[in-house]
């Protein structure tokens, strides 16, 4: 079902034999635990690292280290070859990668982020995640328009020009597909964290409030919902609270510092953080202003909850906390035991990651993990965890709790509320387990 | 000398007239000058704009807006068209833009960021600007290595597999070339922001501490520098302060969420925040620990400030202070008068931003800007401003004040004290004169 995803990063390779020993380990993860005692750790992975044998790093036999390689012989490439840079040929296969029949038709698909190769908390906006319901198109933006209707006083239409000359503000948000590890309710197991959780981003967002336009238009004081209406064949309509569209929510044409991308909904997108990615309705043509929620086909046969009682749960459009570990993952392979910077991400659609927590024995014991700031509400939020691999096997999670005392829980708390038949809101606890042979694997415990 | 830089940005088009009244304006901007009080500013934005005309921006006899557009009636394109993701076809003049003839050959030359169309303070990594110094390289990363030498007590050669397994981190900061803004020390007035302060990027960099490996390798306590030198043909070297290097510098091989572009020295570059860019090494290949300045060529007869006595000072690494308003900005018209969100970046090598102001006749008055969180320590600052254009004649200027109480200085202080015939280091704030046609231009006052 899944292509590969090799890459000169999917094997990890040897290290030096007891990089750090693991007492010493256990004391960076004990004192490495939060941003005041950055100074501490540092100070504490830096004798870590002057502990180590130097020389099993030291020596190769590669002539490059005596002979000068052909780039630094050469006169290189002239400034503005690419007047729009990428990627190096290298990282060729560091690419967004779709999962051939899990959709009919390749228009109604996604393609996934390789987490796996991502580092901090921006994702490149040509990795991104995509999930179109009708294909992508890229559409003329002085063509375009917005239109603000239904309970209002005065109905209004914008062109792009007109919203990009309004007060805009810029925040750092995610962004999750709710059908992210979809494939995990049953026992597929997938392989990649890239099929797994992949339906998952971080971008800087710039545009209008929402609740500006809102106020502009003269929104009735009865309106309880909104639908927001996407231009591209699918014509996506997706109910909004008043509450989320009042809050934070924005009405965006910058992502990353720049114009949308066409995938990602150019030359204008609805943001509405903390809930799931299908609200945040692309090629965004409408807003509705209305007094109940509109059922629309895709929060009624799609994006619904099965329960255990047979019933559909409706309207579940927050993104519960979440984390997952990046790498080591599954596909991956140890090539040797010693030091490994564990790293993952984790979120909230309620509010910031308070603390992560990493397991190294299947969630029996979990030890703080480090956060890389700055922590932001409703964005990914990077964490490292400093681990020596003894060559057993071993099963490593990652749990996150948010700013409001919630904790991720593990899979089999989740089935026991949530049953095993839902596609969508999955936000269980991740298992990746390594083998004796180093190989990681996607396993389901409980 | 200049191209065009033309887009469909570079006009700003007709607003409502009176989009907001003046007094509200103002009062908006009394009240919107900092993060707690963003409820306040967004509540006094919200009724500004509900009290605006909205019949002038409803009707358009488009027939767009009665007929359906094509690509609400067609099957688009299928996931993972563009398996790595581009920007729109529309886009296609925001692009980073040399200077012909700046320097003798392209090489050695520079490709200036559009700061004029983008947004926040992430630099779309397709657009970071450019400075060669013997043409850009792309380096196999598997034949790739860090050496560390010099006064060690153990010397290192690491391959990138290492370096990526070592413990990381993941920090923002701004990239700007000591450079930047250097014609403006004359009286040349490059047209554009693209051209005047185009050599300034923000990025979020992952990579290991460098103090890490200067640990591991053992330095000597007698050290006080560091050479670290360059891959490309130029072999650029440069002298790093110790006191900067186990502060926070890193060695990156992450940006912005993937490898680092080989524009950007991919696989391997030194960060040194706050520092001018000639010191973050591309193609980082060797480091060495030594005990005094190495005075390499491009720190004796390039990156050093001609004072007014006729000396040279050398080792003036640190980017002070310093602002800019990319929007509006020269080679831009305003096409009407009325309302405009006047947006820039401000930011400090010696900090974080502490507060921006803004002034709209020329430096008499200042009015504090709205600040876009986060604010990081030296890493770009994105601020916006509401502003009524009355249709006269205007000096539009910004200035900054970082964490250590230093201010902007305007253009005639900073040539009181440097003169005028330096190359590097031009912090001075920057005016931009709307015209009664609309037009805006770089000038110099004083």
């Amino acid at each position: 079902m899944h292509d590969s995803n090799a890459n000169h990063r999917g094997h990890i390779r040897p290290a030096p034999e007891s990089f750090l020993e693991p007492e010493l380990v256990a004391d960076i993860s004990a004192n490495g635990v939060n941003e005041q005692r950055r100074g501490l750790l540092r100070g504490a992975l830096a004798t870590a690292v002057a502990a180590m044998s130097g020389a099993a790093l030291a020596s190769e036999s590669d002539p490059d280290i005596v002979n000068i390689p052909e780039w630094s012989r050469i006169l290189g490439k002239s400034v503005a070859t690419n007047p729009y840079g990428l990627p190096s040929k290298y990282e060729a296969n560091i690419i967004r990668r779709q999962s051939p029949g899990l959709t009919q038709t390749d228009q109604a698909s996604v393609a996934f982020t390789p987490l796996q190769s991502t580092f901090g908390m921006i994702t490149p906006s040509g990795l991104h995640f995509e999930r179109h319901h009708q294909g992508w198109v890229d559409i003329d933006p002085r063509r375009h328009r917005l239109m603000i209707n239904g309970l209002v006083s005065k109905p209004l239409v914008f062109t792009m020009e007109e919203l990009m000359r309004m007060p805009s503000v810029s925040r750092m948000h995610f962004l999750e597909c709710g059908a992210n590890t979809a494939l995990e309710w049953g026992n597929s197991a997938v392989p990649t964290v890239q099929y797994t959780h992949g339906m998952l981003s971080g971008s800087e967002w710039t545009g209008v409030p929402l609740s500006l336009l809102l106020e502009r238009a003269g929104f009735d004081k009865s309106a309880k919902f909104l639908l927001a209406e996407g231009a591209d064949g699918s014509s996506m309509t997706r109910t909004i609270n008043m509450e989320n569209a009042l809050d934070d929510a924005i009405v965006a044409y910058g992502q990353n510092g720049e114009m949308l991308r066409p995938e990602q909904g150019y030359p204008l997108r609805l943001v509405v953080p903390g809930v799931q990615g299908v609200s945040w309705v692309k090629w965004l043509r409408r807003i509705e202003v209305g007094d109940m929620p509109y059922a629309a086909k895709d929060e009624t046969s799609h994006y619904v909850d099965l329960m255990p009682d047979g019933l559909q749960r409706q309207y579940t459009s927050i993104q519960e906390a979440k984390s997952v570990i990046t790498s080591p993952s599954g596909g991956q392979k140890l090539m040797s035991n010693g030091y490994y910077c564990i790293t993952g991400l984790a979120w909230s659609g309620r509010g910031s990651v308070k603390k992560v927590e990493v397991s190294v024995d299947g969630g029996r014991s979990w030890r703080e993990a480090r956060i890389e700031g700055p922590v932001l509400p409703k964005m990914i939020t990077r964490f490292n965890f400093d681990w020596v691999w003894d060559g057993s096997e071993t099963l490593l999670q990652s749990r996150v709790t948010d700013s409001t005392g919630y904790i991720q829980p593990q899979r089999s708390e989740l089935v026991s509320v949530r049953g095993s038949r839902s596609i969508y809101h999955n936000n269980a606890i991740q298992t990746w387990r390594v083998n004796q042979s180093g190989e990681v694997e996607n396993v389901q415990l409980g």
